[in-house]
């Protein structure tokens, strides 16, 4: 069995490593908040001190940092990933970056003889904690082959794409639909509101038949109903996403105006202090828009 | 039971109609274009020559119009409804039109003694052809209750969601968000495409997880695989809709950004001659914008 290395256990990483070590892989982390290893210590894993550390000890070492920056710093800042090149070492990277990005950070790893795989992942909280994530995973396909029942640990799907950077690509692609399908509703329900519908009736309309009752509608009314708007997705993350969503799109030479559209909602929800919501609390924050709130 | 008169039997009306006579009820039909009454005459229904004749005949007058000026003739116009006004006489409209449409056509019936519920539906050709349409109701709530079970024949679901214009409301708003979930699935699949992702790879990603499946993206999904787009919801109807609800969210102070932008792609759309496509259409619409076809 590959010997593993996860470097990032934040939100979706702790939740991720668990079925990593829980499948019998040999496991190794590293997190720069060293209390943040202690479950996983728990569970049996090495706790390194350094991702070169980690490096040393690992065939496979797995990324799962905030943005491009954070994959950087520990690849190949102070006592990064490639001072611990060794034959045979590979990284997969699951943290959501631009495909420039890992194209970028790809080149700068085959310097050292290291490959890549860029292999973000869909889905909250609730589906890293199940092992039901969905990943996406770009760059060589033999590679891929090889790691394949490593990345089913974590996940429900787990689909080669295409080169690399494509994982990247189509998991930024993916995150713009399901701002939409949150955005959409919210919109909706504003605008239905001011017209004098009630909402219950609103919601009654909306899931009496299957056209619109995506995951994230179904998700986002139960929270509505609940009033529950806990960050398992942060609004402040999905941020990013359209970010870079807007940045690959004008690499690229295409046309999203939805997206562009909702990185201005989404600006403004950030700029007023709803950064730490769910990204569902479009809900509310269109209605604050609208004068409903 | 009551006596019914059905007047415009285009794509929708003359897959609605049918269910009204089938669950026995005595129907009296009139389409401006007489032989689309045609099928209806030979299921039993009785074929008016104006829409005050079938007033005359009738205890409710549905009336289901391509727009607000459709539904003004009928109603208004020479040898209109209103003309066989008689005692009892009630109008349900279930043509897609603006809340104040609604209100002011309301209004002018009362002149007339003539009560409107305003019903519009949601669902494709395909939906009314099953009589599993979604059928949201503004207007009086007993009034409703009188002819829920009429409405019943041709729908699934039938909801009062407030008072006049309500219905029309909720009708707009929901397909913001049907136009929403094509849009941004079009957007997706445009950048994950000029990104390098097989479209087919880009597909099993969106489908293995339940977060986006929505009815609307599974049925696109559906076409863009059969490469079929024959119309069941002309994308120049939807951008109607979206007409109208930009119309509707100028009136009362409502922010819908991504509305907005969507407005602006289907007016391109339909400049470039898609107009007659169905809606879903937007995929080959987005990859045209992006150089990809």
């Amino acid at each position: 069995m590959h010997k593993v290395g996860f470097i990032g256990l934040g939100l979706m990483g702790s939740r991720m490593a668990p079925h990593i070590i829980n499948a019998g892989y040999p496991l190794t982390v590293y997190n720069r908040t060293a209390s943040k290893a202690d479950a996983l210590k728990e569970l049996g894993a090495v706790v390194a001190s350094s991702p070169v550390e980690a490096a040393k000890s690992s065939d496979v070492v797995i990324t799962m940092m905030t943005d491009a920056k954070g994959v950087e710093a520990v690849l190949f800042g102070e006592n990064g990933v490639v001072n611990g090149q060794h034959d045979g070492l590979v990284v997969i990277d699951m943290s959501t970056i631009a495909p420039d990005q890992s194209i970028s950070i790809a080149e700068r790893l085959s310097e050292y003889g290291i490959p890549l795989l860029d292999s973000p992942v869909g889905g909250s909280i609730d589906s890293a904690e199940a092992g039901k994530l969905a990943i996406m995973v770009g760059g060589d396909e033999d590679l891929f082959n090889i790691y394949h029942d490593l990345l089913s640990t974590m996940s429900q799907t787990v689909v080669h794409v295409g080169g690399q950077g494509s994982g990247t690509a189509i998991k930024l692609a993916r995150n713009l639909a399901v701002a939409a399908h949150a955005e959409s509703l919210a919109e909706t329900l504003a605008l239905a509101a001011k017209c004098g519908v009630d909402i219950d009736k609103a919601i009654e309309v909306i899931t009496g038949n299957p056209s619109l009752t995506s995951g994230v509608v179904t998700r986002m009314i139960g929270q509505i109903e609940a009033d529950d708007f806990a960050p398992r997705f942060a609004l402040q993350n999905l941020r990013k996403d359209l970010d870079l969503i807007i940045h690959t799109a004008n690499a690229m030479d295409v046309s999203v105006p939805t997206a562009a559209a909702m990185n201005q909602v989404y600006n403004s929800a950030v700029a007023q202090g709803y950064g730490e919501e769910d990204f569902t609390f479009v809900y509310h924050f269109l209605r604050r828009m609208s004068g409903l709130e």
